[in-house]
C-alpha cells in the first residue's frame, strides 16, 4: 500500500510503464524540473506544447534522456498550446494532462470546450489533493478544496464517486470515505447532511465500488479514533478515514491552507471528473509537489481501481 | 500585550481584582480543578450552582483558600441550578457564567430565556476561540467555530463587533480582522464576500471601534505575509491577522479541528454576544483549558475594549 507521497512515483516505476504528459507552456523551472526528473526516473515521456525554446535549452542542460521520452510541439500562443496539448490526449496521444506557465483560465477554457475538451457532457470537474501527515501513517485525500463551491448532491456523489476510485488507485482496496460536517447530527439547518445518509447506502448497495463512506463526521472523528471513542460514536470508519469530503469549498479550502501553511504537511493535488487526469499546480507548488502530482495523476489511470 | 494564553490569566491577577463566576454544576474533574487555581491564583470567586456534595469535597479536599472566594448553592436539578445561576449573573452578583457537567441544551436554555436570560432581545450568541501558535507569535482569535451556521450579514457584524472587542480587551490597540473566504475575489457565487466591503467600509467609518478590517483574504493571505507578497496582494493586515472571520461554521469549524486535533495548538473559548461572557467548554477540553478560558470571560469584561 502506498503509505506517502515518496510511494507514489515508486510505484509507478515498479510498473516499468512509460506514462505519456502534454505539458502545456512547461517553461517555469518547478515544471521543468518535475517533468524531467520524471523522465529520467523513468515512468514519463512528456510532449512539451508551447515555450518550446526554454524548454529546449532546458532539455539541453539536463544532458542525456531516455531515448524518445521528451518531444517540442510549437505553439502561436500559449491558447494555441493548451488546445493541442488537450488534443494530444483526447485523441489518445497522451496520457494525462499538466498546466506549466500559463493562465488558469486560458488553460481551463480548451480542457472545457464543449467540443473539443476533456470533461464530458454533463461530468464533474473536481479537485483532489492527498496530504501526507506523518503522525497519521498514511496519506489523507481532500476533496474539494478548490474547484466546487457549493457541490449539488449530485456533484457530492462524483466526489465520492472519485475520490474511492483515487484511493483505490493508491493500493487501498475499500477505501474509507467520510462526510465531514461540523457535528455529528445530521440536521435541516444543513440540507446536504440530511443527504448523507443516501450517499451512505448508496455505498453500501456497491454504487461507488469497494469503499466505506460514512458520516456526518466532524474531522475529529473522521481521522482520530481516540476522539471516536470518547465521544461514544460508532463508525465504520474507526476514526481512519482515507478521504475527507468536505461539505463546502470553504471548509476544504481552510483545511487545506491550514495543513499545508501552518503544519507544511507535503502534498500532491490533480484534478478528476475528466476524461483523463489533468494537472494543474498552485502558483506556490514547488517542484517536489508538482513532480508527485504528475506521478499521483499517473497512478489514478490504474484501469482496477 | 498579551501573547500567549499564560499572559492572559496573568493580566487578570496584575489587576488585582477578584472577578466572580456562577459556575453550572461544576463538579467534573477539570471544573473544579479550573475554578480552584483561578481561585487560589487571586482573581475569581466562583459561586457553584447544583452538584454541591460532589463540590464541596473538592473544595475541603482543596484545603485553605482565599476567605469568601467559594460559596455553595444548592438546586433541585440542573436546570434549577441553570437558572439560578443566571439569574445570579443577570442580577449582577456574579460577571461570568461557566458551564460544568450540564447537558449544552439545558444551560443554553436558561442562557437564552427570554425573560430570564442573558441575551438581550434580537441579540446575536457567538463563539470565540483563541489559539496559541508558536510559529505566530501572538494569539488567534477565531469566530465562529461552533455555534452560526450560515451568518446573516447581521450575524457577521457582530461577529466583526464582538471580535474588535475581544482583541481590544486583549491589549490589542487595533485589532486586524480578515474575513475570510477560499480567495481574494469577491463574487456573486460567494454572496457573503459581496458584502465584505460594506462591513471594510464601516469598520473605515469606525462602526467597530478601532480596528482594521479586510477580505475576502484566504487562510493563507490572512495569516502569511510571504503568501500576501507571493501573491503580489496588498493588505492592511499584512498578513498579520489577530482575528479570522469565517464565511460559515464549516469553514470555522474544520479550522478549530485541524488546529487543536492535528496540530495540537492549546487554545481558550467563550461565547459572546450575552449580556456577559459565557464559558462553555467543549467535552474534550482539559482544565488547562477551561482555566484559561475562564480568564479570557473575565479580561472581556474590561470596559474600554
Amino acid at each position: 500500500m502506498i503509505r506517502t507521497l515518496a510511494d507514489i512515483p515508486a510505484r509507478l516505476i515498479a510498473t516499468g510503464r512509460r506514462y505519456r504528459y502534454a505539458v502545456i507552456c512547461g517553461s517555469d523551472a518547478g515544471t521543468l524540473q518535475a517533468a524531467l526528473r520524471a523522465v529520467s526516473a523513468g515512468f514519463a515521456e512528456i510532449q512539451f506544447f508551447g515555450h518550446t525554446d526554454a524548454v529546449a535549452a532546458a532539455v539541453a542542460a539536463a544532458g542525456p534522456l531516455p531515448e524518445g521520452s521528451v518531444s517540442l510541439i510549437p505553439a502561436a500562443d500559449d491558447a494555441e498550446a493548451a488546445r493541442q496539448a488537450v488534443s494530444a490526449v483526447s485523441h489518445g496521444r497522451a496520457d494525462v494532462l499538466m498546466k506549466g506557465l500559463i493562465g488558469t483560465a486560458t488553460m481551463l477554457r480548451a480542457v472545457l470546450d464543449k467540443q473539443e475538451g476533456l470533461l464530458p457532457s454533463g461530468g464533474t470537474l473536481t479537485h483532489q489533493a492527498v496530504a501526507e501527515w506523518a503522525d497519521y501513517g498514511k496519506l489523507l485525500l481532500c476533496c474539494d478544496v478548490a474547484v466546487i463551491p457549493f457541490p449539488t448532491p449530485q456533484q457530492r456523489r462524483v466526489q465520492v464517486a472519485l475520490a474511492a476510485r483515487t484511493c483505490r488507485a493508491m493500493g487501498i482496496d475499500t477505501p474509507r470515505i467520510a462526510l465531514i460536517h461540523c457535528s455529528e447530527t445530521a440536521s435541516d439547518k444543513f440540507p446536504y447532511t440530511t443527504d448523507y445518509a443516501a450517499i451512505i447506502a448508496e455505498a453500501q448497495r456497491g454504487d461507488y465500488g469497494p469503499c466505506l463512506v460514512d458520516g456526518p463526521l466532524d474531522l475529529r472523528t473522521a481521522i482520530d479514533a481516540e476522539a471516536l471513542r470518547t465521544k461514544g460514536i460508532e463508525s465504520p470508519l474507526e476514526g481512519r478515514a482515507d478521504a475527507l469530503i468536505f461539505p463546502d469549498i470553504e471548509a476544504g479550502n481552510v483545511f487545506y491552507k491550514a495543513i499545508t501553511g501552518m503544519m507544511h504537511l507535503r502534498n500532491a493535488c490533480m484534478m478528476a471528473g475528466t476524461t483523463h487526469p489533468v494537472v494543474l499546480p498552485s502558483r506556490g507548488d514547488d517542484a517536489d509537489t508538482k513532480y508527485n502530482s504528475m506521478a499521483m495523476a499517473a497512478l489514478t489511470l490504474n484501469r482496477h481501481a
